[in-house]
């Protein structure tokens, strides 16, 4: 289906991608720019200002995306948002993934772990101050640092004055630059969660698929102060969506390649995605193994698991999406036009900027897989937290504007709140995180490599991890304090096995870095920046930006598809769900809770369960909240269908949808399976909750 | 504890590798050159030529191992080596192995499609009429098609006089040259195999562990000319074996490394065993995502999977072995002494045969992994069908000894009997086998690579494996037959896409195998065959080969060890397999066939049901018989313990341990589980069955 859409596409589009900015309702857009012409076009809608701007501070960042639901600063996510949190509150025998949790109480609500949740506040073009700091003569590299100093700057002035966490955001990969200000919270507490079994319905098989039959959805509360966060903004509940009915996700979608050039597309085809795939798959079966061990390890290695299938599963379809001949057709046919009209627009120029990016990104198949290899040792929390220390010690006395921009000023709290922590950490799993990672630092470089031969130190890896782990005081938070406040000398004089490896490790580490800073990320800044002047010449405002990780709307209606000749409607309901069960019984992933067994009787199989629509959405979605043009939730996004997962290089709205859980099944939920009726009073705005919120 | 033994070992011989020419009970041996002062000094027991005659033609070589246990032609083997067979003969709804088999009456036993058994009847040495096809002045690759074609000739002159199939077998990777006269039978039928669940009593989690608690037995019938079997020799049933009691293991170890060069293992540890356990695991992880799909897709993948999660552990462990620096620093010590008496006795040698076979491996870099992605089409059923026609078409009309090796005439039969077997074939299958190799190739090579623009012919993977697999019409065995017969001109004129894809495919193909044939198989003949000679001359007839796949006898007590500080029996009972499935209740792997949980009344749960032997096995040796000096069956090798992983290097008799079914258990679980009284009279030579065969 998909290749016969892309073909289509091509053909009626006669004039090609010229003539159609935004195919149907494609697009994740600035919440700053939106596409209003087509909203009022196609749907007869026009976003005020006043809807934008509540849509916007009631949509919050929490790893992935949220959004508040009630004036006391309530929470929606997705639980595979929340488990990573729900994993860190449980422990040996109270294991929360697996029971579900509901406080009945606010005192009852458990506060997570090293937990931040943030909201967008103000949004500033700051792109002719970034660029204002490049000088004529500069190379690419000493451009790259400049504006990198200039972006430092503007966030630390722009903190300073508003108190609010401050960061450029650089958009069309290096056509603009806009700096948001963000409130920032860190007492966030777990409300509810469901059990595992019932959030990931299903299980792999049929994570990315659809018909659905999640409740993927957890609730946390924003604290501030020792009291719920009083939210100026925050979604209403609907009473519900229909079929046809034009939907909005905002949501933090975490990467495209939209704008990406041909030659780049093929980098991430033919070298960087398959060797990520691998890794990913090796790890997996590592991690699968590591579950099976015992109930206790299965315990422990199961959110990374979780992690890992999510990530293999849909660079797979990455993959198979960069593998599709079609996609290349049109992506060629488009970069033909543009790049004539730039050369049309710059005859002077001697190399454009196509062919540059392209000769920095074959060039730098030369380091990055070493890079990666050093790196991998540090994919523990433990290894990591060493990484920082040896860092900390050293950049912090730097002027801000000359750090590793992860310690710049305005990203510090975040790194000491991280730092201090106080999640668990288990000494099986850290060391069979850290071995993997020397298992693959010494197939990667060889085990002749000197760097490789000191890391390892006379042992294999598994012995040297087990060494690392038993030997460090790093899972002592009062000595991660005692370093960090001690600086350079602390460290210096630091004997702790992590800290030397940290040590050890660094100087081939940042000079990877800095090539690939100095020698790609330079060159893409400075090349796609051209390349996105062409475009804007040629297409105006009609372009958005490829996905960073930022707020985003996107649109489109509740709507069905066909697969494989086959309907599929576009909701699901809650009698499906007892029907699936059946079905596979006995099949890994597919166990009802027995709560769900006990109350079929009590929740009405009549309520719809998921759906799907057309708006669009890419990892770093989950948790979106969709609502309807009154800006109330219809739902929440978990997921993606199969043919979403080439969603990254090109939209499609014929078959690629968007995966949500449906409001309605989520209040039938909390109140006739989880007894939580407080709780969706509250959503509800009704009832004591809603009263001592006003 | 590997890693104390490997230098407690080091330290023991201070004269090093020559005055330690077997440490312990170490080796697989060859039949024809049996370790005997070793026996005879350590365990008071000389093998006579009897013994030894009968030992050989009882043993079977059956893709692994197995062996002849009745009159009548019986051959037991592990479940796992027979799941291929049991899987082919298993349908929809009825999946013989969930359900388990058992023929009551000879009528009921299954014939299984393509399966071969062969017996082990002569050997002849032939090193020096292999070498004598040498002439003075060959380059290294010329001698070794002189060699090959030698080879094709003596099998050919040998199994013409004699009707044995005749193979010449490398040993010492060139130092010696071996003619094996085998019985060939391909009337082979299924006689019992119990569930999977018993036989992979604690699935992955427990591979390669110990304690264990599985039945992974089966049983086979050989048939000629409709008729059992009439077998001349054929092992005894013992009355169970004791603690201490010296073991001895017949069976066809695969591979093993332990002549190998130090550069040669870092060739193996930096190169290609790292690439080989990445492969794997991507093609589990995709085959667990097929299996997913539905219960039939579980049934027709779970076979390819076993396969896959099996030799991943078993490359883990060799990856985790090959990154022991310990073990590098014993080799190097080695070969430093041997090589160092090389240069001694060859003073005038340019480049050694060390450094020439180091600089070959280095140079195989450059075209392997273009090898290993071309051939990767060639991994399912349908597309290696395709490519053997294709070449079986080229190789017939030309001489014997000039022909790809695996058509020489005396391999015929077996391409035929291959070729034409009426196994099924699942489209599901064979597209998803197709689609990944395809993926492979692309990923590895580029997707502009025109080898892979020709290939997938402007499609994706997937949809270009689709097209193939639907549109072949190889899954009809009398297309197979016609295309067969009618030689090139039938190829030439075949439109059918599988046939053309592999024809397009068979000139690179070639290449590259003629470019790893000349450039590194000839430069190991040549250089081995000097460094074994190198190594007679130092240690004499103390040094057997590297495990080919061929027959070899290896021995050592039954006897428990120490892991982490805990003691381990060296018996397991039936009453241990109720404890641990109680224990892991609810774990993927540990649930019990119904009929043991009904027969457990039944069954005596005092019965010995696993137990560990010093002897040492490696992949290959499944299925192997365990035998006592009287040559009476005292068990079934179905596994090795997680330190026996490295033995394909090192070998080490602290903790390494093979692991076997006691011949007790078979019985007690054929009487009183399976109610198979007249099987287990046969296997004990009473009874009706018994008598009928004397």
């Amino acid at each position: 289906m998909k290749i016969s859409k892309l073909v289509v596409g091509a053909a009626l589009c006669a004039s090609g991608f010229l003539a159609c900015p935004a195919i149907a309702d494609e697009g994740m857009w600035l919440l700053n720019k939106p596409p209003v012409d087509v909203l009022k076009s196609r749907y007869g809608f026009t976003p005020t200002p006043e809807w934008l701007e509540a849509m916007q501070k009631s949509s919050v960042r929490i790893g992935a995306s949220g959004s508040l639901v009630s004036a006391d600063g309530l929470v929606m996510t997705n639980h595979h948002v929340a488990s990573d949190a729900v994993a860190k509150l449980s422990s040996e025998g109270n294991d929360l993934l697996e029971k579900g949790f509901y406080a009945r109480t606010r005192e009852e609500e458990l506060k997570c772990p090293g937990q931040e949740v943030s909201i967008l506040w103000t949004i500033e073009d700051v792109t002719d101050k970034v660029n204002g700091a490049v000088s004529q003569g500069m190379s690419p590299a000493e451009a790259n640092i400049a504006r990198r100093k200039a972006m430092s700057t503007l966030e630390k002035q722009n903190q300073d004055a508003t108190g609010l966490t401050s960061q450029v955001v650089t958009l069309y990969q290096g056509g603009r630059y806009h700096l948001y200000g963000y409130k920032r919270f860190t007492d966030v507490r777990l409300v509810f969660a469901p059990e595992q079994a019932i959030a990931f319905f299903g299980g792999d098989t049929d994570n990315f698929e659809y018909p659905r039959f999640d409740l993927d959805v957890a609730f946390l509360r924003i604290y501030e102060n020792g009291q719920p966060y009083k939210a100026e903004h925050y979604l209403r509940w609907s009473q519900g969506s229909n079929d046809g009915e034009l939907a909005f996700i905002f949501g933090h979608p975490g990467r495209t390649n939209r704008l990406y050039t041909v030659d780049h597309l093929k980098h991430l085809r033919d070298f960087s995605t398959p060797r990520r795939l691998q890794q990913l798959c090796q790890r997996e079966v590592e991690v699968q193994v590591f579950c099976g061990r015992s109930a206790e390890h299965q315990r422990i290695g199961k959110d990374e698991l979780f992690g890992l299938a999510n990530s293999r599963k849909n660079l797979t379809g990455q993959v198979a999406g960069l593998l599709d001949p079609a996609l290349f057709a049109k992506k060629s046919q488009e970069e033909a036009r543009l790049r004539s009209a730039y050369q049309q627009q710059n005859p002077s120029a001697a190399a454009d900027p196509w062919d540059r990016l392209a000769k920095a990104l074959a060039g730098s198949r030369e380091f990055s897989p070493r890079q990666g290899a050093i790196d991998a040792t540090f994919r523990s929390d433990l290894s990591r937290t060493a990484r920082t220390l040896v860092r900390l010690a050293e950049e912090k006395p730097k002027p801000n504007g000359e750090r590793l921009r992860e310690f710049r000023d305005t990203a510090l709290p975040s790194v000491m709140n991280n730092l201090y922590s106080p999640e668990p950490i288990y000494d099986i799993q850290q060391i069979d995180q850290i071995a993997s990672g020397l298992t693959y630092m010494a197939t990667t470089l060889g085990a002749d490599d000197p760097v490789v031969v000191a890391t390892l130190a006379g042992k294999s890896p598994r012995a040297r991890a087990h060494e690392l782990v038993t030997g460090t005081k790093l899972k002592d938070i009062a000595e991660r304090k005692r370093l960090a406040e001690g600086g350079a000398e602390a460290i210096a004089q630091s004997n702790d096995p992590l800290i030397l490896l940290a040590r050890s490790l660094d100087a081939e580490s940042r000079s990877l870095r800095k090539r690939s800073e100095d020698e790609v990320e330079a060159v893409e800044r400075e090349c796609y920046a051209q390349i996105a002047a062409a475009k804007f010449a040629l297409e105006g405002d009609s372009v958005y930006p490829d996905a960073t990780g930022t707020l985003r709307m996107a649109f489109g209606p509740i709507k069905g598809y066909t697969d494989g000749g086959k309907p599929v409607a576009p909701y699901t309901k809650v009698a499906g769900l007892y029907q699936r069960a059946d079905e596979r019984k006995g099949q890994a992933g597919f166990e009802l809770p027995q709560r769900w067994i006990d109350r079929k009787t009590r929740i009405n199989l009549d309520t719809p369960f998921n759906f799907v629509c057309t708006a669009e959405t890419i990892g770093g979605n989950s948790g979106s909240p969709v609502v309807n043009t009154r800006g109330e939730v219809i739902g929440l996004v978990f997921d993606g269908n199969i043919y979403s997962l080439t969603t990254g290089f090109a939209y499609d709205d014929v078959v690629s949808r968007s995966v949500s859980v449906d409001s309605r099944a989520i209040i039938e939920a909390l109140r006739n399976v989880y007894d939580a009726g407080p709780l969706a009073d509250e959503i509800l705005g009704k009832g004591k909750a809603a009263a001592s919120a006003r």
